[in-house]
């Protein structure tokens, strides 16, 4: 028989049912598999990678995550340094914050009467509900604390910080960003003024006009010189949006003055959008080696599915599997609470890339 | 406090994080959660109450399901009777031969170039390579099967598992045809002539004119009395196509000739295809409802996930939760070996509806 | 200045506005933007081509286009030429077939109460209504033309001559069927058991146990066979599903027998799946490619939208700019009236391919 | 015969080729049939009625619409005063700087090598390239210009009128910021820091750190008095992102201090995103009526498609059909060039919403 082609060289290897798999094993043998299940697990191996490879590890966060039940998977992550760095739509942070205050968000019907629950004050995201009365709580008490902030810009990071630290005071419950404060994981919020937690920071201001000034241009410089100051970086895409771009952005931005940087090394994205429409959000981590927002020989899978399939089972898998790799991570650590935030005990210059 | 609104009772509860935790376990605490995560765990609930509700149960399977590594999770389905009746592409059946018969699918990638798969004579299935040289082999196998039946119409049914009953003869390997014919669990192939197993069958027919006759017509009398015979049916659907029609036609045809049927008693589905654009692939189970091919109250979910994600984690589930309602259920018998097939003993009528 | 990249020669020109463009004018100036706009244009440059080209058009239809609007724009094109050879799914020639006889699908809403319209006997097809009532009589009118029909298999292509020929005559209206029997196109069904036509072919075999007998396999060599008599071709296809994958196993079946057939060499598809899912509706052209489905060197396009947006502005640019090119057209003529199809006058071997 | 049912008025009316039809008879023929062809010509419709209703009309943008060719149609949009107020993501309003500017995007295709490009330094939108260095080009000039303002924080919608008047004042073009400088129509960019143009901020921060201050969270209040000083509001979103979100946001803001606001009267979204992942670009109409951003009695349409093909037939048709309702509309006019915007002359409260 005449020599195989080099194309056909790993066979699909059928999945096999074991009653109550464990994630873990489910992953390992979905890599055999095709299609989106394939590129689930290959996202476990590559997240692995990261965690071995000495990078600095973005997490973006776009998509109703914490309303829809997975505020504590990226709580977890935070904790725990699988990632080092949160870039979200004020909406995952806002819903966060809903509920590490003691409220909830409910299992709803994407079918029920939108009028009938305008008529009870029910704000509806696809299949799960929310009390607006307990939303326009949170907006005060949002506006309550930035009362009491310093009349100077913040960035988001800092904001947020500062907002974590206030949350864990008050409540001493956990979730995002309550974690991101105690584990000094900085969060990026490029979008803060297109949430409720920008409805917040606008009664702030509704009520002293010195209030509320959130420097989102001060963001840009901060995200870039965590990528100068170590130039080897690795994304992880929940959901496209401000955060996928703004994760990409800080790496571009980092190589005009740094010609050390050269895109991620690794990077996994779970989106459902799709990139025939020219959107950022679809955008394929192919496209993303042009504008060397991800190095041209960087590992990286997209794995098109809901978060709330994928992360669930993904996470769940890792949490096993790194363990050891984790255990032996050694990540820069962040000081955030000034307007300046240092990095592995050196601070960033003030208001300036740190150009070479 | 005032009383919380009817709408408010179940909070959403944030997935946790466990290490390596098992199938069941994660299923049980994303039915907590939203959006897919919570329609793939309720898919479970339901497919568990079909298994215990006295129906036969119809699996609907499209896509490049047993090529892209689900054959044997399929194959599981029938042998264990999670399921008691299939309806497939000619493609997924063809598959599922050609692995059985000891060929393999491949890994492979989507950015390949395709002209050079051509002049190696690969075809590519999105991120899986095949060898068309193994492919024509298989066309001229089933060829000379065909060629060994009777010169007369048969029934997709009845030549599937004629097809089935040979293969295991000749090797003694499961899979989703080998399995269906010890199992006595019958397959329709309405879209027959639109696959390779049509392929090969033309190329019977090219050798003898009077082979290869398949009567697809027939086909729609064997399912809809299938339904007459026992009217609570249940539906699990896997990526729409001609089997998400015919399963639901076969209701509905059963209900022309008997009141009795009233639609699926359950119904799961779990397709990437939306309802907005009109085709059948895509359409809603409530918009089944109006058909009747579902029952008004008939409990039913969507999920819109890839089959390659949803089925290895449902599937490694269900194995373990509905273990003892499995162990008591007591589903049809079928008799599939001649031209009209037999139901618990009692034989269909020949070229006839069972009516009343 | 530095010479340009040579990626850099043709620049975007925004689209301006002008009030009330005509379709030719709108799509000439959306060839020089992005996206879908442009795949759309460059399908109808794709189409001209195809027409000015000797070849053989096939048109594969799926998707509930005729109950959604579009069916005088297929009759259209059958009746003109623009395409040689329809292969459909057979509810687009059954909603073909209810509006040719008079009756009506209707404007409806996706959002209204499916009970509702269950209990009125209203079928829903997302927006669109139809009576039940109606489908029923529909089903006993095709049950008693086939039983008018000699007892004997037929193709689903000879089938659907006869039953366009007693439509027309019947009714003298335009439409799918009808047009094609009159402008004798060939029309294809593979998956004809799939649909309220293969439910009308089941109530005449209970009438009769020897009616209603199609030859799906007999489909596979005459489709072959047209591509093998004069084997340049090119396909339109419309949302996937069977014709798509009917229409291209044309191509690879009269290969097999024929080694100057080389793949379509023009291909354009309007397509609303995707590819990474690994399902043949989505699945790309240049997939196709690898397995010889389409010429290396074709020229295609794929366009992501829903070919009731699509279609009508297509199709009106394209009745006037190709109207030069489809005047010199010489299309191949069909002989369909008996069981042995012929073409340019000349039949095809009874049972065969037309091996060389 | 009986009556039919009140489900059965309307017959779809099925459409008819007509050779280079005007946009406008496509449109009309468009609206009796199904999917989304009936929801594109619904979206004329209700535009028209937004024209003649004494609303303010907010459009949003998002998805590479400028680099993808359609800023000129926006740019129409904006000087006709179809409508009255724009939200944008950054980068749309960054590509059309650049072509302003008379630099291009160019065609491309979605499947070169982006190694390749990289290479030579050219930025891969989809199908569409862009030259880096010019790109780069561009944020220092945009760094130069913001080292031109004051140092105090502008609004998004401040800096955007000055940008659009110094690009004016240089180029002397027509272009989306061009045209809303001369125009007097307000432009916010909530997300401003996550695109090119807070790239260029940043640049003038590194150099001057007094420089580059943008206050979003100001424009939270601006955006919200619009809708106060006129409670009659309508919303047309391209594409989702923040500019959809902070549309919607800017009603509910509003409402919170002026119970006459009840939601926007009339909405439009042309969207490629589904609702069932429950992210907010997806987000269905339906569900904006529980959390009030849509009046309970609006009339609205989704249309599931690309912009860049539903916008050119869209727009072109409106453009002839609303000329009259256009000429009678009186919209309100905007005072932009101060820290404080006003409207019809009298300016809103510093820092303040302006609550009853």
């Amino acid at each position: 028989m005449k020599t195989k082609s080099r194309f056909l060289r790993a066979p699909v290897e059928p999945f096999t049912v074991e009653a109550d798999a464990p994630a873990g094993d489910l992953l390992a043998r979905m890599e055999k598999i095709s299609f989106q299940g394939r590129n689930l697990a290959t996202a476990r191996r590559i997240w692995e990678k990261m965690l071995g490879a000495d990078c600095t590890i973005f997490l973006g966060m776009a998509g109703a995550l914490s309303a829809g039940g997975l505020r504590m998977v990226v709580a977890y992550l935070i904790a725990h340094r699988y990632v080092d760095c949160l870039v979200s739509t004020g909406a995952n942070l806002y819903h966060d914050l809903h509920e590490t205050r003691g409220r909830h968000h409910f299992i709803g019907s994407p079918h029920e009467d939108d009028a009938k629950l305008q008529g009870e004050h029910i704000d509806r995201v696809y299949d799960t509900y929310a009390s607006e009365d307990e939303f326009c709580e949170n907006d005060e008490w949002i506006a309550e604390f930035a009362l009491t902030l310093e009349r100077r810009p913040y960035t988001s990071r800092e904001f947020l910080y500062r907002l974590g630290e206030y949350l864990w005071q008050q409540t001493g419950q956990e979730g995002i960003l309550t974690n991101a404060y105690r584990a000094n994981v900085p969060i990026f919020c490029p979008a803060i003024a297109d949430s409720s937690i920008g409805m917040g920071l606008s009664q702030a201001r509704h009520r002293d006009a010195t209030a509320g000034l959130i420097d989102v241009v001060g963001d840009i410089l901060e995200s870039a010189n965590i990528v100068i100051r170590h130039p080897r970086t690795a994304s992880v895409v929940l959901g496209g949006g401000t955060p996928k771009n703004f994760i990409n952005q800080a790496s571009v931005q980092a190589e005009f003055f740094d010609d050390r940087v050269g895109g991620h090394r690794y990077a996994l994205q779970i989106v459902t959008d799709v990139p025939h429409f020219g959107g950022a959000s679809g955008s394929s981590l192919e496209e993303a080696r042009s504008w060397g927002k991800l190095a041209t020989d960087a590992e990286q899978v997209t794995v098109h599915a809901d978060a709330t399939i994928a992360m669930p089972l993904l996470v769940s898998a890792l949490a096993a599997s790194a363990r050891d790799t984790l255990a032996a991570r050694k990540p820069m650590t962040f000081e955030l609470s000034g307007p300046t935030m240092a990095v592995n005990g050196r601070p960033f210059p003030t208001a300036r890339f740190e150009a070479r």
